[in-house]
C-alpha cells in the first residue's frame, strides 16, 4: 500500500506516521508513506503557494497551478514514467484515486476504510487556510472525504487518520501486537471490559471468572460485557446486532432504564 | 487553554502540534502542549507499561497504576502543588476533565469542541494495544469520547484531532490567516467556492461575478453557491437550515434530480 501525499507540512506526514505501528509497517516495507510538499511546485519567486480570495474576503486559497503540477509528479511517480506534460492542457491519470480532505466530504467510517485498503496507490489532497482552488479539485479529486462533523485547521490530520485506519487492516501489519479479531464495532458490538495484572489494584478487584481458568464462562462473559456495554454507550448498534433472546432481554433492560 | 496529554507515543503529540497554525499558537503563548509519557511512571525494571491480559487472548493491556501516577502527577501540575499520595487510596482530582478517545465514546462534534474550548484545563488520556485496565478508567475518565465510527491504532491522533479543532476557537488563534465566520457547518450550511489567481488558468475562467467588483450580486452568488453545494453534497444539513422560498426551490431541484 502506497500513500502519496499532497501537503504544505510533509515533515507533520511523516514524523506522525513514522511512530508506532505505523513506524513498524513503514520499516518491513508493508506500507509506504511519500509526503510531497506543494511548495516545492510554487511558480513564484516567493515559493508561496497561496494568494488571495476573488471577491475579497479574509484569509488565503492554494493555488491551482502548484498542487496541479504536484499531481502530476506524483502520477509519474506512481507509473515510473517521466512526465509529459502539454502547456496548457490538464490531464488527469485515470484509475489514480485523489482523496481531497473537506468537511464537505462523506463521513468516513470503517466500512470506507476497507474499501480503500484493497488499492495499490492513494494520493490525499490536504488543504489548508481557505481552501483550495476549486477549478483544479474539480479536475483531480475523485473522493470528497470528511472524518466528522467538525472543522480543523487543516487536512494533514485527517489525512493521518484515514492512513492509520487503513494500515491497520493491511495483511501482516497488526501481527501480534493488536487483534483485530475482538475489536469493537465487529458483530456490531463494543468490546469487552480489559484488565491486567495485579489482580487487586489499590483495592480494586479483577472479575473474578477472569481468573477460574473456565473457557466455557469466559466466553460467556465476555460476550455478556459486550452486550451491556453497547447497550450503555452506544445503543444503536443494537439495532443490527444478532442477540439471544435472553441478551436482547439484558440489553433492553439496560436501554430502558437509561431512557427513564 | 492548557492541553495534558497522558500518552505512550509524547513526541508524536509535540511534533503535530508544533506545526503550523497551532505550533504558532504555542509560541504565541495562547495554548499550551502538555505531553507527558506514561512509562516514565511504570513500576518494574523494564520501563513497561503494559502486560498480558487476564482471560488470555492476543495484545497486551495498558497496566492500571503507570497510567494513576501520570493522572496525579499532571494534576499536581495544574493545581501547583506537591502531590501528596495515600498509598492504595484512589484519589481523584474534582473539576478535571479527563477525555479517553476510545471507539466506544460518544461522537465528537462541533458543538461539543465549543464546549471543551470553554475550559482551563484538559487531560487527554491516549490508549494503545488493546486498551486500558478497566479499573483505571473507571476512577479517573469524565469523558469517553470517539472522533468517528472507525478503529485507529492508538488515542494519539483522535486527541490531535480533537485539540486542533478546540485551538481554533481559542481567540487570537486564527486572526487574519483563517476566518471563522464562513466556514462550513454554520448557518447549517457548507461554504461556497474558492478561487484566487490567475482569471483563466489552463483555460478554465474564474466565475464573472468575482471580477465584477459587484458587492451586492457577489453577496447572492456567494448565498447561491453555498446553497447549491449543501444540496448536493450534504442534503441532510439542509433540513436545519433557514432558507428562503427561492432558495429551498433551487434546493430541493437539485436533491429530488439526485435522487433519481
Amino acid at each position: 500500500m502506497n500513500f502519496h501525499v499532497m501537503t504544505l507540512f510533509p515533515g507533520m506526514i511523516n514524523n506522525a506516521m513514522g511512530e508506532s505501528i505505523t513506524g513498524r509497517a513503514i520499516k518491513a516495507g508493508l506500507i509506504n508513506v511519500n509526503a510531497v510538499d506543494i511548495r516545492d511546485f510554487a511558480i513564484n519567486k516567493h515559493s508561496r503557494a497561496d494568494d488571495y480570495p476573488y471577491g475579497g474576503g479574509a484569509g488565503m486559497v492554494m493555488q491551482a497551478e502548484p498542487v496541479y503540477l504536484c499531481y502530476r509528479h506524483i502520477c509519474s511517480q506512481i507509473q515510473k514514467k517521466p512526465l509529459q506534460d502539454e502547456e496548457g492542457i490538464i490531464k488527469k491519470e485515470p484509475g489514480i484515486r485523489v482523496i481531497y480532505l473537506t468537511p464537505q466530504g462523506k463521513v468516513f467510517n470503517q466500512k470506507l476504510a476497507e474499501e480503500y485498503a484493497a488499492e495499490k496507490d492513494i494520493i490525499f489532497l490536504c488543504g489548508h487556510y481557505e481552501g483550495i482552488d476549486e477549478r483544479v479539485t474539480e479536475e483531480i479529486v475523485t473522493d470528497y472525504v470528511s472524518i466528522g462533523d467538525y472543522v480543523l485547521t487543516g487536512g494533514e490530520l485527517p489525512a493521518l487518520v484515514i492512513m492509520d485506519a487503513i494500515s491497520r487492516l493491511v495483511p501482516g501489519v497488526l501481527n501480534n501486537c493488536i487483534s483485530a479479531s475482538t475489536e469493537s464495532f465487529s458483530d456490531n458490538l463494543l468490546e469487552y471490559p480489559q484488565y491486567t495484572r495485579p489482580a487487586v489494584w489499590r483495592g480494586k478487584e479483577v472479575p473474578p471468572v477472569l481468573l477460574s481458568g473456565n473457557h466455557k464462562k469466559l466466553a460467556e462473559w465476555y460476550r455478556e460485557q459486550s452486550v451491556i456495554r453497547t447497550a450503555l454507550m452506544r445503543p444503536d448498534l443494537l439495532e443490527d446486532a444478532e442477540l439471544t433472546q435472553a441478551e436482547r432481554k439484558i440489553a433492553d433492560g439496560i436501554t430502558r432504564k437509561n431512557k427513564i
